[in-house]
């Protein structure tokens, strides 16, 4: 069997070194020099780089709008179809995480508040190269609009050709976003944090990539705001006698396609259920199209985990924190509860991840790495910034003062205390 | 006059240089190694960086039982009072910000939510030195605490007697936090990371400190969450006719007093108000107790602008983004909709800086140097995570599953199809 069964006890001793962000100094000096080659040399160096990376020599930097027009005509309508439902439910869902400002009157003459405001400019990075995800596009893109993003732009990798995939183009337009950048890897996230001469340098940059682009993020954090720093995929599937070990095969092989280092994780008390869902991997491995990577992914980073019972499978859940969790188990919605730190959470042997990738409407930015222990899913959230109000009246700022004065000077600081005394003083000299 | 007046055209030239986060890549090398050296060697390696860095042998790296009791004998009932009244306020203002979980039947068979957890372990580095941070303790406590942490420990440097700040002990103690940590800069931030045999890794990490403290939060920034990368603090007020320059000069120095890198800027339309403000600012100054810090920030970071009329100063105010922004304005409040990108907006001529700091409820962790372009305040949605609740029934699941293949077959992912159709083959092989 390719796919490990281990004890619960194993599992812990492997997780023992487990480490969330590896880190990854060979890759530092090539992505520092290529963030440092966009800041000195713009638009030129950004071409340079892509000649380099992608081989391509890209003369105009942004998608044309014949570019859109051609890609439209290259769509299928099934696609465009599908793809405005999935909108529908990506903006239904998101639409209930929109934040109001609001403002409390605690006291007589105190105003407080909390003012929400979008953020002004946002860049979605959308991998390219062999394949295309316009996914990405809606997953990012809708929150952000919903948050009221006034500028939004897309950079993703030109292909050998330098096209961008048409689906993305189309994507794209049907959100109204018509700046698209052909710019890839570590480049594109130092256009978008620091601006050249053809890209509009953006406050916030958002969306999946290699090891590149998550390490350049990281070293642009601080300059500009980031998404998260996403590691490779993760699911992590509970089941019982309930679920059909095929439809778990099947959502495990879903994520072991997407990379080598893909982790699929399936926890059961029982040791049957273990060896047969093992089984439908094998057996369905033989006829799978991205096989050699799901071969390797199963093989380095599939565990069955066999537990004692229901409880040790959630603490062992909860260790994983993982980015995808499917109950396949008897009334798993009661058992919800129980689930401290994962991604994204479906329910019941009729909700495998892929629905949730596409097309249910909650985000599928999930955090990776056991990060959900203390990130969440990209949301309206992710595109707002809020602002503290506070006013004080004068007579509520009289009543207050010998506390903050006293606070203030706790601290040494005494000109904060002096900014509250001066106003005191020039009450009481009337 | 130590206080600059330009015009809103010098301030646009001078800003053009502006970055919000500087390379500091001097304190790389240092910071790494003390890193390095506290994931090696742990709390050995803590007590060695403690000696060399803060002068003192710290034999037990945590506050015992007495030293709690102790403080609480050293500090004042004034100060006990005042924290007092400022923990209500501040969990007053945090309590508005609790987010309940959420789910949605949308469809008959389709259940979306959002699970809302706290963060099970968060750490706070306070600072310590020559001054001693209460407000610290609190400001980051409370909303830890309202967010439901279960762990909340506390890292501040020890004093040269080994000691640490009685207010500190008094605060953390009256918020129930008994775990104290004397340990101080980078070597704080490496082992509330990644653990020590004394000290318990956490998954978030709190708090302001110095840029030692800063930079280690940069690296591990991805294996454990932070608050935010803070630079040194600013202000920003915008004054009309109606603001007591009196007022105006001593919000200034409030700010200035901070460090010589603390930024003051005052924007007015009036070049006689501009005057009268440089002039007090000089007149306070020469009795002013932290005069040497003050007067080294006003003269490399104090700006008054000048500006043609208040929307000219609304646009230099978003350029920007203060981490503390007055306005004392002719009807301030009717202003608050032109400000985009501000940390906290104090409205009015009774509404200076320190009460913020201190008092009134709103965080005074705050985002600096411009990042309230794309930073929050620290809140209690800083202490929760979110996981993304998904439910299909199985009609709900056939009715979708052409779309969703649809989509994952235009990425390339057949994998994610089949387990889609695997479920309806099963369906109707019934």
């Amino acid at each position: 069997m390719e796919l490990k069964i281990i004890s619960a006890e194993q599992f812990r001793l492997e997780r023992a070194t487990f480490h969330t962000n590896a880190d990854e100094p060979h890759f530092d000096k090539s992505v520092l020099e290529i963030i440092d080659t966009v800041r000195k040399e713009g638009d030129s160096g950004i071409r340079q780089l892509t000649q380099q990376f992608d081989g391509v020599d890209v003369a105009e930097l942004t998608v044309t709008m014949e570019e859109f027009a051609v890609a439209s005509q290259q769509v299928e309508q099934d696609f465009v179809k599908a793809i405005r439902q999935a909108e529908e439910n990506i903006t239904a869902f998101h639409r209930c995480q929109v934040e109001q400002s609001w403002f409390t009157e605690s006291q007589p003459g105190i105003v407080l508040g909390q003012k929400v405001t979008p953020i002004e400019k946002v860049g979605i990075y959308v991998p390219g190269g062999k394949a295309s995800y316009p996914s990405t596009v809606l997953m990012n893109a809708i929150p952000a609009k919903l948050a009221g993003v006034k500028s939004i732009s897309i950079s993703t990798p030109p292909g050998p050709d330098g096209s961008v995939s048409p689906y993305v183009l189309v994507a794209a337009s049907m959100l109204g976003i018509n700046r698209i950048y052909k710019i890839g890897g570590a480049q594109a996230i130092a256009a978008l944090a620091y601006g050249t001469e053809t890209v509009e340098k953006v406050d916030k940059i958002v969306g999946p990539g290699n090891a590149y682009v998550a390490r350049a993020k990281k070293w642009v954090y601080g300059d500009v705001a980031i998404d998260m720093i996403a590691g490779p995929s993760e699911i992590c599937i509970v089941a019982d006698e309930t679920a059909n070990p095929k439809f778990v095969a099947a959502d495990l092989l879903s994520q072991a396609e997407h990379d080598e280092e893909a982790s699929t994780y399936c926890i059961t008390a029982s040791p049957t259920i273990a060896k047969n869902i093992a089984f439908e991997v094998q057996h369905q491995l033989k006829e799978f199209e991205r096989k050699d990577i799901a071969q390797a992914s199963i093989r380095n980073k599939g565990r069955i985990i066999v537990v004692k019972n229901e409880q040790e499978a959630f603490e062992i859940v909860n260790m994983i924190a993982p980015e995808h969790l499917q109950l396949m188990i008897n009334n798993p919605t009661d058992k919800v509860m129980n689930i401290h730190h994962a991604g994204a959470i479906f329910i019941g042997n009729y909700s495998p991840e892929p629905l949730g990738d596409y097309f249910a409407g909650p985000n599928h930015t999930l955090p990776t790495n056991g990060t959900a222990r203390f990130s969440s899913p990209l949301g309206v959230y992710d595109f707002v910034k809020r602002s503290s109000i506070i006013h004080y009246s004068k007579k509520a700022l009289m009543d207050a003062s010998e506390s903050i004065a006293c606070l203030a000077e706790t601290e040494g600081l005494h000109g904060h205390a002096n900014s509250i005394r001066i106003r005191k003083e020039n009450e009481y000299a009337k």
